[in-house]
């Protein structure tokens, strides 16, 4: 697949990479020989909960702001987000010198829109629903002369994303691994298409697979059936970052294409991992965060069958990219429990 | 100074390296940007967070229970801890195949119970209290025909600990730092005179100072005073790690020898420290693994003199040796509260 050729957009990983250059970090991956044991496979920690603004977020933000500076576009940048996206892109702006908008639905946490703020970003609530705020934005965006940055829906974002699968290609070419188990979590796809797409090309024997929440299975659902499935109603799930009622027109092109399998997860499995990451491995890792590790917990999906079936298919390295950080104490202590025992839900 | 002639024990951190091989991780250097930009230098943390069963602990007692191993003595280990200490001899045990008891006092937190069953070793309370566990621990280990492992006056637990300080001049020089501060917490001192013959040794530019909690300062009373301090009291500090009331008689020859300075941070600057690593470096530490960051962070002692009097003799490479990561959710919760905004004490 000419990567160049998806709907009549342009996936330019090369140049995202060359953008970026250092201004996101290269995160590093990380190995708990503990989760080994618990896992029955080598697993790896694809670490972007150490990235800029606490997420891969930050790659597709600067990337999308960097793509507006070299063609000389003046404009400040206007995102929709309730959480890292927004937090990446005022990084960004404030880091190019360009102002920041970022429309948040109102009633959104004190705590996320003080972050925000942090990266010196305007935040506007007043009147904003979930059902209207892509409408606000818009108007907001055309009456202040302002360059919307889609949370994930935008080639230049995926791009962006796309460099995680870059870095990680490299990261497992020098530890001579070449058919790993990728697992991605999935919210709007921006991650996933993006980390396939590099992915593919760089490292082909590779297996990628989404993982979601399953309130919010969209894109199971999406892929069992072949289209595009719009949830009913807005999930309610702790991996607040992937609570998306349907994918992404691009990246659901590219996952249709691309990916073989989304698995879903509950939230006490979401639970699970993140007393494992917290315990364990020592990592402040927000819900959305930890959805892979707790895929490879619970090995849920294909992974429960070829463990059952025939163990000598289960994958023998599995990595799980560990998109965030970005949460409370207090989200974690809920999460997790007062336990430094297992939980049972292991 | 011979190394060997502390008194009349056998400080060997070369027979120690050898000795713990891969046993215990080489933990990683991190470093991060907005740390730096809030401290005014370049500020590494030594994450020993990362380290096997939480905290350095585990290097001091895996060289100890190696020896007697290497000795042919069979005789299983006894720890008095109510911590980290006694995590760490009970996996160094199990893993040697050794049993194991740890002495903890009556009403200790049923948390780090379950932590050091959880590495199968005996835990004994009844009737042990602060007064009483050595004294208890004692006729225990000459009536089971056990080993004791003292938490930190044990040249091979020194021995185990100074592994900390050539892994840390390793990587410094590999970045080319040759004159760094290195800020350590300070409990019974263990860790601090451990890293301060290595560097002495393998980076003697390196100026190595310990961190205290303000509450528990029988440390920096004792340099100041030129002997060593008994408090009156046991100290009360979120810092439960260094909350110890003298320092142990070889390490306080070890510190008088080699330390240049201790100094002292309050329990509000552990506070804040703890939501640095938190939010920006994304670090589960407990308390005393922050005490380094804290010192940092609120440049306490001479590091203030310094910045305010000749800012050019100020430091431009900090160390600080982040010692454990052993601690629930609940209680960083209670320490940073819930704010994603800097906090006032910074």
């Amino acid at each position: 697949m000419p990567l160049s050729s998806i709907g009549d957009t342009q996936i330019d990983v090369d140049a995202a990479l060359r953008r970026l250059g250092d201004r996101v970090h290269h995160t590093p991956l990380l190995h708990s020989r503990l989760l080994d044991r618990e896992v029955g496979a080598r697993l790896w920690l694809k670490a972007e909960n150490f990235q800029r603004a606490g997420s891969f977020k930050a790659r597709g933000a600067f990337n999308a702001a960097l793509v507006g500076v070299e063609a000389g576009d003046p404009r400040g940048l206007l995102a929709i987000s309730s959480g890292n996206h927004g937090q990446a892109v005022a990084l960004a702006a404030a880091e190019l010198g360009l102002p920041a908008v970022v429309v948040m639905s109102e009633g959104s946490s004190p705590v996320k829109i003080a972050a925000i703020r942090g990266y010196r970003a305007e935040v506007v609530t007043q009147g904003v629903t979930m059902s209207n705020r892509e409408q606000i934005a818009t108007e907001l965006a055309a009456a202040r002369g302002l360059r919307v940055v889609h949370p994930h829906d935008d080639p230049h974002v995926i791009s962006g994303q796309a460099t995680v699968g870059c870095e990680l290609a490299a990261q497992l070419g020098s530890l001579g691994i070449e058919a790993p188990l990728v697992l991605v979590p999935l919210g709007g796809g921006g991650l996933l298409s993006g980390t396939v797409i590099a992915l593919k090309r760089l490292l082909p024997r590779a297996r990628v697979v989404g993982v979601e929440p399953a309130a919010s299975n969209d894109g199971a659902l999406s892929l069992a059936s072949g289209s595009r499935v719009t949830l009913s109603e807005a999930p309610r799930t702790v991996a607040d970052g992937a609570a998306t009622m349907r994918l992404g027109a691009i990246c659901w092109e590219i996952i249709k294409a691309e990916v073989e399998e989304i698995v879903t997860v509950s939230d006490r499995q979401i639970g699970a991992a993140s007393w494992w990451l917290w315990t364990r491995c020592k990592l402040v890792v927000e819900p959305t965060g930890a959805l892979g590790v707790a895929a490879a917990l619970a090995a849920v999906g294909s992974l429960a069958s070829l463990r059952d079936s025939d163990p000598s298919t289960y994958p023998s390295e599995i990595v799980c990219v560990v998109s965030g950080g970005n949460c409370l104490p207090s989200q974690i202590s809920d999460l997790v429990g007062s336990s430094l025992e297992e939980p049972e839900e292991v």
